[in-house]
């Protein structure tokens, strides 16, 4: 009988369903077949325009009237419905306006239109900005949805629509701002032929409310303009920089700003010349003042000396409080390290109380199973934006703190790229959205924005057979992903050359010690993790008080982050009476199974999915069960060579050979060689 | 406290355990400190001194006594021991006094010697011969173990330990010859040099009671004695093989006769010239026949143009029955196509009843997993011994009939090879020891084989916590094979090259068409199987009533041959009313999660085991489960294309990708070119 009724649904269903190759994302595709009338008490405005025909083309009403009001300008709106199924969107700018039309399109998309709605929304942050990771020769770091959108070579003369529809699905969920290129800078971007086409893109991108900004290589006085030195106090530099400026605003007038990273990983920066990252970010920050240009500096540094990795930034930035002119903002990660799968945060938050800080989020999962494993990065967000910093006493959270300074600001390093389906799989583009949405309101909800996502993406229908089943896997996946990658707090064990599977071994002779899973994990026969408390690196001193206690006590510390700050006796009794080993064997494999129910979970919904995406994401778990497998193998195998201790006997044997594992990896090639 | 207890009996054993490469094979290895004395009723011969050795060394007592009795002369014997710690051996030959001696020692080494046992043997069949697929080069063809054992290019000069080691193994479970080279056979190895050298075999295998035989080329005539013909009734080629096998006689006196694959996948055979089988196996027993040297035949035929490979042999010859000189034996391989997971009998047992048939079994692995997959094989020779053919009416066992004829002897392909451990793995050993126990004894039980070769092998004590948790796995192991590779009489899905892995969708245009998967399997949209019914191939037919009509309907066939004899509907209810494809599903995810379980077992027992062997069989155990679920999900994904039905939702989901796998398939890169 069941199975009559599946049958019954797969044929009904199939009518309906057309293939989706995922490029329409999360925007509506139902057109309407009556327009409804919209008006606006405002001359034609590109803005109003787009506004008037998404809400004519996608929302089913009688009519909508779009109002600007007077008052302070910025991206807030206000929505009332009534019963007769009229709709108003009130702002005090003409983006506001648009956001609310989305807004609009998107509730009923959702099926969640109702009449007499009464919404008002103000941003979180003022600047919600992707940073592309894209290389001038169209390969984009970390990037794993094929070439860069841009087309260097093909503009000013020819001009891809992918430029319009990316403009427009950022509008439609707030995002404002776009650094086209790489943070590791080419200097090129900054040439007067590489303006001319990227003008380009700012005209089509603004409209839509889409700053462009550029990362650009602090060494470019030299590079481009052939002075002798980069040095930000040299006048000639400045002067370089400050007509660099002019022509960039003369071209783009609402140019957004720089974003740097200087002085890390080869790049160079002001320490090269004696001076610090303040005297750097502030000589750029006056040049863009007069524009209204701001300066992203980031806090990603580390010296191979340094003892502690994830003390870095603290150290090197917190003495500059206070030195960093008005228009500069430090762009942070999250946490310590380096988008790891799960990190406290970052102990700047909180600690520079005269600086702006801009958090920064990977949306592109370099280290969470980039676009093939299923991963929704909005509970990893929430828990950063959710804690408590304590740097005014309790309550102090990350998610107040850096939406009241100066300039707030939030970037995300997107995960965007030229295939179809633009982020590379159906699930990753969940992240994108997550990500502009969080950037809007960092107060919602995982449950509330994947429960958004699934019904614009998918269907706002069968409730409890499809989106509440999908809306679980989705809430879960990222504890999953920790679980079989980097339980309880460790980290840094991934592959050394792609940061995709495990390498727990890796520790190659002559490499820089943070290069290595050894240096991260400090396994031995005692124990496994970083001692990070006050008989250790003393790492946890950088947090404010209790924090600081209780990250420091073994016992108080969450158990979540405990080999993040403790090296644990593998015998350690964790709260559940279960020792250390037996913990970190029972989160692998309840990883690696939570993959296999998701599999189970997908293939039920095969009768509401078209089969397109049904079956690449099919195909994709596939691989995620298979990898998870993987890194259970690995990691257990590699740390039972010093827990000595049998993985306990009710679990599922490993598949895999520890030595074979080592062979193949990149670090053990090249320990072989 | 478990684990305290667990560490002090790692502790405790760990202090006896030594290294085991796997050499000793299940041959004693605690010599006496105190040797008894041992007497015998003869005077001195190699064949005594041996069993004298073999006693004094590893048989712990007062006094053994060896008694050549009179009566007609066999391999049989008696043992019989007192309270006062003597045993006697009694038996009306030499090597029946050797095999007694063997016998008493296994006793004892497994723990099963008490005072006045009385034990009776007499074996089912007097030529208990291993056929080696040995080559001249010294490759072994579906050898898993390494190159072959025999060094031709050493002897007559150098003299391998190896070989004195392998007669003195097999004596010791009673085989008594063996075919030195490949049944595709080289020529060569009736040359004079090489007879030179196979006589020094011969000598050192006298006294453990191996003779040796040899494949040989049909058109060896030709080949090797430049005749123009190999024609069976051509006078010269009668009179060269007389000269022949006089040649052979003149240096080994004990010759035992050849092995013939003639009319088969390119072999030579009397068909070239227009004669038939008896023609050409009747012309070699006359030269044999002075010697007393046997022919055996082998009925491993089929020709491309076949409607049904499987009933080819009968075919081929049933008609020949009675056509067949005494000496010659047809050898007959248990099922009726290849060696495959599990076949019904072939039907040529029973249908030949003035024939003497022998059976030819495989002890290599060759499909079922080679040396890295554990699978006991005396399950499937059992069932096979215990068919019941009703040649004779119900109760025409082929134990019986097989052992009860002109000549009776049996043949099992060897699994040995030049590698340390002989087999390639450890649990390989173990289908060493189960066909040799059967060639004696056909009414041996699995349980009672596994239980001597577990004791001999690793150890007679810890009788529940490691004989019966091995034993219960190597007992369910080759079911386990079959639900995870061919299951409900499913058969021919195998890899087209190497056997090994799963290729269900093997279809080469140009292909013999019995060399491809689809040719077996026959599944289309409505069902799989392969129509052996009288609305088939008929194949039937060739079964004695009632198995005929048994076979012949879909409700009454063995389920476990369903698919061989039928072409069942995916929906068919079987009876345990679940739809064939919903059993097809569940027995390849009980196949895995046996092998899982296998797993989980062979941990728990790493404190019973030497290291060497622990960690050898727990790497092949990683292997095999990871191929079961190749097997799983390469024969699921592929048949649901037919089915169009979706794997039960509660069952493990696959982690491969069909046309992944199909294209990294052997038959998927020729059909890819």
């Amino acid at each position: 009988m069941c199975k009559i009724i599946t049958s019954i649904v797969f044929l009904v269903l199939s009518l309906y369903l057309t293939a989706e190759d995922g490029n329409r994302l999360w925007l509506p595709f139902s057109v309407n077949k009556q327009q409804p009338s919209v008006v606006c008490n405002l001359k034609e405005s590109p803005t109003i325009e787009i506004a008037k025909q998404e809400l004519q083309k996608y929302f089913s009403a009688e009519k909508i009237t779009l109002t600007l009001t007077k008052g302070s300008v910025g991206d807030g709106y206000k929505i009332s419905t009534n019963a007769n199924n009229e709709a108003i969107i009130q702002s005090t700018s003409e983006l506001g306006l648009l956001y609310g039309a989305y807004h609009l399109i998107r509730l009923q998309q959702s099926g969640k239109m109702f009449p007499n709605t009464n919404i008002s929304e103000t941003p979180s942050y003022q600047r919600r900005i992707l940073n592309h990771w894209d290389n001038f020769d169209y390969s984009i770091e970390r990037g794993y949805a094929g070439k860069s959108l841009w087309k260097w070579d093909e503009l000013p003369s020819i001009i891809s629509p992918r430029y319009r529809q990316y403009a427009r699905v950022n509008a439609s969920i707030g995002i404002n701002g776009t650094v086209l290129n790489n943070v590791n800078a080419n200097a090129v971007f900054l040439s007067s032929e590489m303006l001319g086409k990227i003008k380009i893109l700012a005209d089509i991108f603004r409209p839509y409310g889409i700053k462009v900004y550029l990362s650009i290589n602090f060494s470019s006085p030299v590079l481009l303009g052939k002075l002798k030195t980069s040095d930000p106090l040299n006048k000639d530099v400045c002067k370089w920089w400050d007509s660099k400026v002019k022509e960039i605003y003369s071209l783009i007038p609402d140019f957004g700003g720089f974003l740097v990273k200087a002085n890390s990983e080869g790049q160079s920066g002001p320490q090269d010349f004696g001076r610090t990252h303040a005297d750097g970010a502030n000589m750029l920050a006056k040049c863009l003042q007069p524009y209204g240009g701001i300066v992203m500096w980031r806090a990603f540094v580390y010296s191979p000396s340094s003892d502690d990795r994830g003390k870095q930034a603290y150290d090197e930035f917190v003495p500059l409080d206070g030195k960093f002119a008005d228009n500069v903002i430090i762009q942070v990660k999250n946490g310590p390290v380096d988008f790891q799968p799960r990190e406290p945060f970052n102990s700047l938050f909180g600690s520079m109380k005269n600086t702006s800080l801009m958090p920064e989020l990977q949306v592109t999962q370099e280290y969470l199973g980039q676009s093939k494993h299923l991963v929704f990065l909005a509970n990893m967000w929430q828990e950063f934006f959710n804690s408590d910093t304590y740097c005014d006493g309790k309550g102090s959270y990350i998610k107040t703190i850096t939406a009241n300074q100066k300039i707030n600001a939030i970037a995300g390093v997107a995960n965007t790229g030229g295939d179809t389906n633009w982020c590379g799989s159906i699930f990753a583009q969940a992240n994108w959205y997550a990500f502009g949405r969080l950037a809007w309101n960092n107060e919602l909800t995982p449950d509330e924005i994947a429960d958004e996502w699934i019904r614009t993406t998918f269907t706002p229908d069968f409730e409890t057979s499809f989106i509440e089943p999908v809306k679980n896997m989705m809430l879960s996946s990222w504890e999953t992903c920790v679980n079989y990658m980097m339980p309880i707090g460790l980290t840094g064990i991934f592959t050394c050359n792609d940061h995709y599977g495990p390498e727990p071994w890796s520790y190659v002779e002559g490499w820089r010690k943070d290069w290595n899973a050894v240096y991260y994990h400090r396994a031995d026969s005692i124990g496994v993790g970083f001692n990070r408390t006050t008989t250790g690196s003393n790492g946890v001193s950088q947090y404010f008080y209790p924090l600081d206690s209780i990250y420091n006590s073994i016992d108080a510390c969450p158990e979540k982050f405990l080999l993040w700050f403790h090296h644990v006796p593998w015998n350690y009794r964790m709260k559940n009476g279960k020792t250390l080993w037996e913990n970190l064997c029972r989160a692998y494999i309840q990883g690696v199974n939570n993959v296999r129910e998701y599999q189970k979970l997908w293939d039920r919904l095969e009768p509401y999915i078209d089969n397109e995406r049904f079956l690449s994401v099919q195909k994709n778990l596939k691989i995620q069960t298979n990898d998870a497998l993987w890194w259970k193998d690995a990691a257990l195998l590699y740390f039972q060579t010093f827990s000595k201790q049998p993985i306990p006997y009710d679990m599922e044997r490993p598949v895999h050979d520890l030595q074979e594992m080592i062979d193949d990896s990149y670090s053990g090639k090249i320990m072989k060689r």
